[in-house]
């Protein structure tokens, strides 16, 4: 095993404009992306991961000038590991529209001089699979081992395979959906609600105001923030806990943990995130349908599937229940496609995913420890 | 059957301070209610009815000058109905610090002269059925055939029988629990975090400025009837449908049906609830849980009850699931009481309570009708 070194941000510059499914394009942009382990000869060894909704590229090892601050799944891939750096070439791409670095709202308008804003074009799964296609592409890498994600970004890695069938091998679609649900587009609608109606949104062009419309942003990541934890484990952890012995008898003042819980995790988020990414992101949720084309028929849809999968899901996560990834399982059986499906029995709800639980770890690295030995020849090429 | 002829809502003045268990009192306080049916001679046949969050004392029947405006119940409630006021005096009494009619946070504060607004003392489940037995005192009821109650008001039927266990022969407790837990505490939060921050709150003094937080209480609305519907209704009712047969690729617009229910939903609450109401509501909420002075021990906190119970739960009612009710059911098994159950299949959530459910209402019917054979004598004298 080797030692992880510490990781660096890169980027790439497309002067070629990037068609989106809204009609519109994305012109001059930048894509901010890391890399861990090394591409080997063959470029055979490659392992794209997607991320979600509130993350970066940022996914594994630290920086040298920032020790703390670890990538979003470095519990799940770095040497030794079970997506293992010291097989496979891992990267992942910052999505266009996010607030970490890529072209996103609060960067320059070509076409206006100013920020973006609420005018930076709706990106869809499909658009920010493209945008990592032309990444590989750049990169020489013209098929991945793997494309892993989990939450939205499962969407893409599963959009991947109907979007570049030749170019993906394995698909590890991890806590997703095949779509959003009614509920699932409720509460991404709620907090957009909030954040749209903030007075300091200003329609969406707040930054030439010097503000932020951070009372929505802190609603909205609230909001969500409760989506993302099972019932049993927010009262596991928190239960009806005061926050002191007495009572205060408040209707503003904390008197419950669980309220000092979110209203810290709300304020955080509203301090880093950008409201416009916010609402682009969520859209891109609500906006993921790959049967649409197919009147709803999602085993048509995944028909032009070549890749083998393992979905994986957790039995607590009621944002994206297990029914919704026996969907893809089923869909993908339909199609007579090779799929693994692990239901993980974990606490946690939606998070789980990113948790480092064994049982769901172990899943995983099986699942590699097979790629691996289908591409021993390639990986040591 | 008796014709139901136009209701009236009636008001009792109390010069006589109100204590609360936060050690504020309320004084010179109005309480508006309304009354179903006739008081026998025996006093003994009058069931109380206690509401729920957005509901008031206009239960059942219409008034005579706003035909449509019929009581929130009336689908339960009235002649030949299962709660049948042919043979049933019904009353319910709008809770203080309400904004439908009794003394809520819009009024005067008579210590102040202005309204009261986020002045008005903090009032518990407790309070209420305190401010309830009064009314019942002046009416010279000593004790109730029965209480009635869904959600909230299941937490007053509950709590009258820890009160005036001897005034109290029944005790229907539907849809409800014994205490929220972190989840149901977690959404109040934010949905008062929604309306605090609202700028247009004005720290709750808004009356004063001639505005309301409208936006705030829109999503705070939003937020609540989520948690209402069960996944499967809204899936049922909205799905995925679009709003148009394009899609319009917009992170404002509408695009999906449910956003456009849910912002009428919200929109529409906005207009005719209080902001200082909705706080004062969610917070009562919070803090009712009879067990907390037992050590969390809900059988010890239930020994004083004597009523007779019928507790009706919904099994697709993920705000107030099944698990609650049978929290209940066990502690008042526990303590040797006479308690019926019903789960009802029913696939509309929390709102299930509400509706006109066959299998629902039938078991109401039939409880009704055993107490009125257990009081024939009275009712008949």
């Amino acid at each position: 095993m080797s030692m992880p070194g510490p990781v660096t941000a890169q980027q790439m510059h497309f002067a070629e404009p990037l068609p989106l499914r809204s009609g519109a394009a994305l012109r001059d942009y930048t894509l901010l992306y890391e890399t861990y382990g090394t591409l080997n000869a063959a470029r055979s060894n490659a392992v794209l991961v997607c991320h979600a909704l509130n993350a970066s590229h940022h996914v594994a090892g630290a920086y040298a000038d920032q020790p703390k601050n670890v990538g979003w799944w470095d519990n799940l891939i770095g040497p030794g590991k079970p997506l293992d750096t010291d097989r496979f070439f891992v990267l992942c791409v910052n999505n266009p529209g996010s607030c970490f670095g890529s072209t996103g709202p609060m960067h320059v308008n070509p076409d206006t001089g100013r920020p973006y804003g609420s005018d930076f074009p709706v990106v869809t799964v499909e658009d920010w699979v493209d945008a990592q296609a032309r990444v590989l592409d750049r990169l020489g890498i013209a098929q991945l081992a793997a494309v892993v994600g989990g939450s939205l970004g499962g969407m893409q890695a599963l959009g991947w395979t109907l979007q570049y069938p030749e170019r993906v091998r394995h698909a590890l679609v991890i806590a997703s959906a095949p779509n959003l649900s009614a509920q699932n587009i409720a509460f991404n609608e709620v907090a957009r609600r909030a954040i749209v109606t903030d007075p300091e949104f200003h329609g969406g062009h707040f930054y030439a105001h010097g503000v932020v419309p951070k009372r929505g942003l802190t609603v909205a990541r609230m909001i969500g923030h409760i989506t993302y934890l099972s019932d049993d484990s927010m009262e596991a952890k928190f239960g009806r806990t005061l926050r002191s012995a007495e009572l205060s008898y408040s209707t503003q003042d904390i008197e419950f943990q669980i309220e000092s819980y979110l209203r810290y995790q709300g304020d955080k988020f509203s301090e880093y995130f950008d409201a416009n990414t916010y609402l682009l992101i969520t859209r891109a949720l609500d906006y993921f349908d790959p049967a649409r084309d197919f009147g709803g028929n999602l085993s048509a849809a995944l028909a032009r599937a070549q890749a083998k999968f393992l979905v994986v899901s957790f039995t607590t996560d009621w944002r994206f229940s297990p029914l919704r990834s026996r969907e893809i399982v089923k869909a993908l059986l339909d199609n007579r496609r090779d799929v693994s499906y692990a239901e993980i029995d974990a606490p946690h709800g939606h998070d789980a995913f990113l948790l480092d639980d064994a049982r769901y770890h172990g899943v995983v690295r099986s699942y590699f420890d097979n790629i691996h030995a289908d591409t021993t020849g390639e990986l040591h090429a």
